[in-house]
Order: structure tokens, then C-alpha cells, then sequence
């Protein structure tokens, strides 16, 4: 199950699994192709977590970052034998400083340990160095100055923005090739003004997304794993059903991660058109209705964990079933 | 000088200062439209700082954090009354974990108690809440569980990605509009690939770049100061003094920073094209030839606080005779 000890850890030289099949090896035996959003914003955890917390400790920035911790890990104990990878958004974190951070980095080796694949939601982008330096601190190692080098998240997987191009992407790509790792690129996203500049007509016909599409499937080709997906993957959004479909013909092998399940308001049917015919190459996140399923369920808030679980076989039927309806 | 004062501490409604009057006042106070870039890669610390850190402190992930600390702090003592403002590089800051993150805060904290404003590059993007929790993390202030407010980082501005449209850059205005913030979103980047997407060419004659400066152009309207700047800027590559030039008849009324000068590659001249004809306008960001300038200078690398503070001076007097040659 853990599978750490796959990604990290060589200096040697040897191969690593590719992160696309790693991927979706966890999705076919768990036979559900969906990513827990982990963003813990403190009005999401529970009252019984977050009143334990501030009466055991003095330094509320502190208890923010323990009581987020405790949060994620009692969602991942219930949900790791159900759902293949966790998606944390750095923002939620970060939002805490040098606590969220931490427990950012004890989320993310929890999570491992508990078998789960790991992708940073933090879609960074920048160029060369800088861009290299996201690279090592999300999914790689660091030198210090002593010249021991370390893991300092250990992420799987990263989001990303393409905004400068291939120099902004090569950094993370590398890292993909070299250690197993995986990013999902922004192609189209489903918040309304992704018009302003996603859909703009270009001269040659294609929408700006879809010149982007065309980019990403371009960088992933030499990842493209035994699965028949790249590690090198797109985000395109579950409320435009339509272009998800047309984006997986443009983008045949390109894995896509399904943001806007549940909460968001996209249904399963609409979640999965981007998926390949074969019903593989896709995963769709859901953050808040998995999380905060307790405040809709007839449970005791203690039980958190539970209505997540619930809420998740339930995603996970509704998916299969959405999958099996496209024959 | 202490600035803090006017942005943090108030939940009264008081009014804050624009940004963009704040950032300009200081550039001509000081006669320097010079933004220094603190990027502290481990291998630009002079070897005096990083052997003492490693020979005092046992942990190397926190010695990394002190020596970040120290050589920033040095840097900001040996040029606060020469340069108005610092970027640190969160890239640089995440690679080195929570001991990164801590020197992060301590040195934007440091810089704001010398004078400086500081503009925290970390090219966020993402839409609705957790663009919110960005803003909340890097410009403003957490709640926390036992509902006290905190600053965690309290940065006066920051850059940022606007690939998902005015939703990504809503959460980040309202800041700048409530607490004197300020924002640079990137435009037009000066690395080779910005070419991929940035360049492409519209149905209707522009380019894709020149799309999203409409936009920021559009959407910093209400937040031109008295300086006659928004504080909704844009972030333009200096080694395309065409498009600068272009770009500043397009924005008239748009801030810009300017990344590029020095070890980048591009000079003083192409550096203010972007510039308003009354001189204002625009600031050039320099990074490694200031922080790294002890390693060209015939000086002991102990002096690498002087080493800055002369190629500060040099940077100032450079952007003064371009500026003075543009008439």
C-alpha cells in the first residue's frame, strides 16, 4: 500500500513507475475514479475538533494548523480504501502560515502512507529557476546548506498554470520523467469568467483553450504511460460537459482531472465526458460535498468521518453508474 | 517610515492609502523606480553567513531558514534608504519548508519596519474562495479558531495569474480596494516561450497578451490613484521594449513591473520603455545582480551587503539617465 518508497528516496538512477499508471491502477482497483479535495477552510471542521483543540492549546495560528491536520487525517481514514488521491489546495494552507504549512506536509505523508496519491493543488507557474525551485519544494527534494538534500512536501502530483509556455511546464515535466511524478495543466476551467480569456477566438480558428489543449497534449507525449495516459495531464472543467468531450477527442491521451463535482453544482454524467472510451484517463475532484457532508447528513458532527465515507461510496456509485451509461 | 500602521490594524472602515500612490511617493522620494527581487537559492548566500547558521544550529532545514533570513535582512538594511521596495520569490521561500515559509514572514516583516514595500511574487491564481484564502494568506488577515484575526504574512502586494479571468481577480482587488493593497498580473512575460499562448493571434487583430492587458487595463480602473497608476498593475517583460511601449499606450493608467534587468539580461533603457511620458508608472525588479553582486565585485564576500548597495546605486543612476534620455 504505501508507496513512498517508489517515488522517493533513489538517488541511483533507476525507474520510476510512471504517475499516470500509478494513478490509474488505484482508480481501476478501487474501482473509482474520484480525488478528495482537502480544503480545510476552519468554518468546514467540525466544532467537537476544532473546541478540543483551542482548549489543549495556547497559540490559536497553532491550533488552526493541528486542528486542520486531525480534520484531513480522520477523512482520510475513512475514505483511503475508497478513494485512490487526495487533492489539497495550497491556498487553505498557506492561508494559516508556518502552521497550515506544516500541516500541509503532515497531510500529504499521512495521506502516502495511507496509500493514497497525493496532488498539490497549487497551480503554480512561473519560469526556469523559479519555476524548478516549485518543483523541488511541492514534488521534489531540497539541498541544504549542509548539503543533505530532503523531501519537504514529497507531493505526487502538482496543478499548474500555462500561461508562460513550455519554460514555466519544463521544470515540472522534468521532475515527471525523472521521479514518477505527475501535473495537471489548466485547460479550460469551469468558474464563468474563464471567457474572458480561455474562449477568445484566434485567427486560425481554435479557442484559446483549445490552442492550450493542444500544447499540453503536445508536452505529455513522451509521458504517456502503459495505460495509454500521459503523466503530464489538463484540467478541464465538469460544467462544460461539451468541451470536455471535445477536448478528449483534441486531447486523446492527456489525463484530466474533473474539478466542480458536487458542490460546484456538476453531475456525475457531465464529470465524466471528458474520460477516454475506455472509461480510464480521468479522475473528478470533490472537495467541499465530501468534506462537509456532515452538515447535511442525520449524523452527530463527531461523526464527520462517516458522512464523508457515506458521501463518497455514494460518488463513487453515481460515477460507475454515469461510466456504464456511456456504454 | 513605518508603514505597517497605515495597512494592518484597522477594522474600523478608516480609508487606506492607494497602493499605487504609496509605491510611486516612494520611488520619488527616493528617486529610484527600482524594486529589489529576493530570491535566496541556498547558492547565493555568501559562505560566512551559511558556515556560522551550520555550525550553530543542528537542524538543516532550519538553518536554511536562518541563513535565508540573514542575508535578506542584510540586504534590506544595506539598501532600504536606496530602494524602495523588495519582491521576495515564494518559490524560493516553499523550497526550504516551514523554515522557509517562517523566513518569509520575518522578512517581509523586517522590510515593512525599514520602509520598504513589499510585493510578495508568487503569481497566484485560482477562482472564487480560494483565491479569497490567497488574498487572506499573502496581503491580509486569518481568522482563527478561537475568532481572533491575524496578519500571517501582511505582504503589500502581490503578482498574479489572470488565465481564469476576472473570478481569479476579484477576491485580490476587493483587498486592494479595502486595505491599500496592490496586485500585478502578468501580461506579457520576457522568457522565450511566452510566445506558446501570450502571442497568439486574436480573430478580431490582437494578440492574446494584448487581450489580457484590455483586461487589467479594464478591471484597475477604480483603483488609479492621485499618482494617476492603478494599483491593479501589470507585470511586463523588459527584453520586448516594443511591446512595453505598445503596451503602455494600451494601459495608460496601469502600474507595471518590469522583471528582466540585470543578470536577465536586458538594460536600462529597454527597462523604462514601459514607463508614462511624465516618468512614472513603472518599476524594474532586479534579483540576482543585486543579491549576488559580491561574487562580480572585488570585495570579500563578508561585504556582500556593500557589493548590493554599490549595484543598487549603479541600478539607480542607470534608470535615472534612461529616464533622463527618454526627454
Amino acid at each position: 500500500m504505501k508507496h513512498e518508497d517508489r517515488n522517493i528516496n533513489s538517488a541511483s538512477g533507476s525507474v520510476y513507475e510512471n504517475f499516470a499508471d500509478k494513478l490509474q491502477a488505484r482508480i481501476d482497483k478501487l474501482g473509482n475514479p474520484t480525488v478528495m479535495g482537502l480544503d480545510p477552510l476552519i468554518e468546514y471542521i467540525p466544532e467537537p475538533i476544532t473546541s478540543y483543540i483551542n482548549e489543549n492549546c495556547d497559540d490559536p495560528a497553532m491550533a488552526a494548523g493541528l486542528a486542520i491536520y486531525e480534520f484531513n487525517r480522520r477523512l482520510i481514514d475513512a475514505t483511503c480504501e475508497i478513494v485512490p488521491a487526495v487533492k489539497p489546495q495550497l491556498a487553505y494552507y498557506e492561508k494559516y502560515g508556518v502552521h497550515g504549512w506544516e500541516a500541509l506536509r503532515q497531510t500529504i505523508e499521512y495521506a502516502k502512507r495511507k496509500g493514497m496519491l497525493v496532488i498539490a493543488d497549487g497551480k503554480r507557474n512561473d519560469i526556469g529557476s523559479t519555476a524548478g525551485a516549485y518543483a523541488d519544494a511541492i514534488l521534489g527534494r531540497t539541498t541544504l546548506p549542509d548539503g543533505s538534500v530532503k523531501a519537504m512536501l514529497g507531493a505526487d502530483c502538482i496543478t499548474a498554470n500555462a500561461w508562460l509556455g513550455i519554460d514555466g511546464i519544463e521544470p515540472f515535466l522534468k521532475i515527471c520523467r525523472e521521479n514518477g511524478k505527475g501535473i495537471f495543466i489548466l485547460v479550460r476551467t469551469s468558474n464563468p469568467s474563464a471567457t474572458d480569456i480561455q474562449d477568445l477566438r484566434l485567427e486560425d480558428g481554435r479557442k484559446v483553450y483549445e490552442a492550450m489543449a493542444d500544447k499540453v497534449s503536445e508536452w505529455g507525449l513522451d509521458l504517456v504511460g502503459k495505460c495509454g495516459y500521459s503523466s503530464a495531464g489538463a484540467v478541464v472543467g465538469a460544467t462544460w460537459p461539451e468541451q470536455a468531450a471535445e477536448l478528449r477527442r483534441r486531447m486523446p491521451k492527456t489525463f484530466i482531472l474533473v474539478p466542480g463535482y458536487g458542490a460546484q453544482g456538476a453531475g456525475a454524467d457531465d464529470a465524466v465526458a471528458g474520460f477516454g472510451e475506455d472509461g480510464k484517463g480521468g479522475i473528478v475532484n470533490a472537495s467541499r460535498s465530501l468534506m462537509c457532508a456532515y452538515k447535511k447528513q442525520d449524523l452527530p458532527h463527531e461523526a464527520f468521518d462517516i458522512a464523508c465515507r457515506q458521501e463518497a461510496v455514494q460518488m463513487r456509485e453515481n460515477l460507475r453508474k454515469a461510466l456504464a451509461a456511456r456504454g
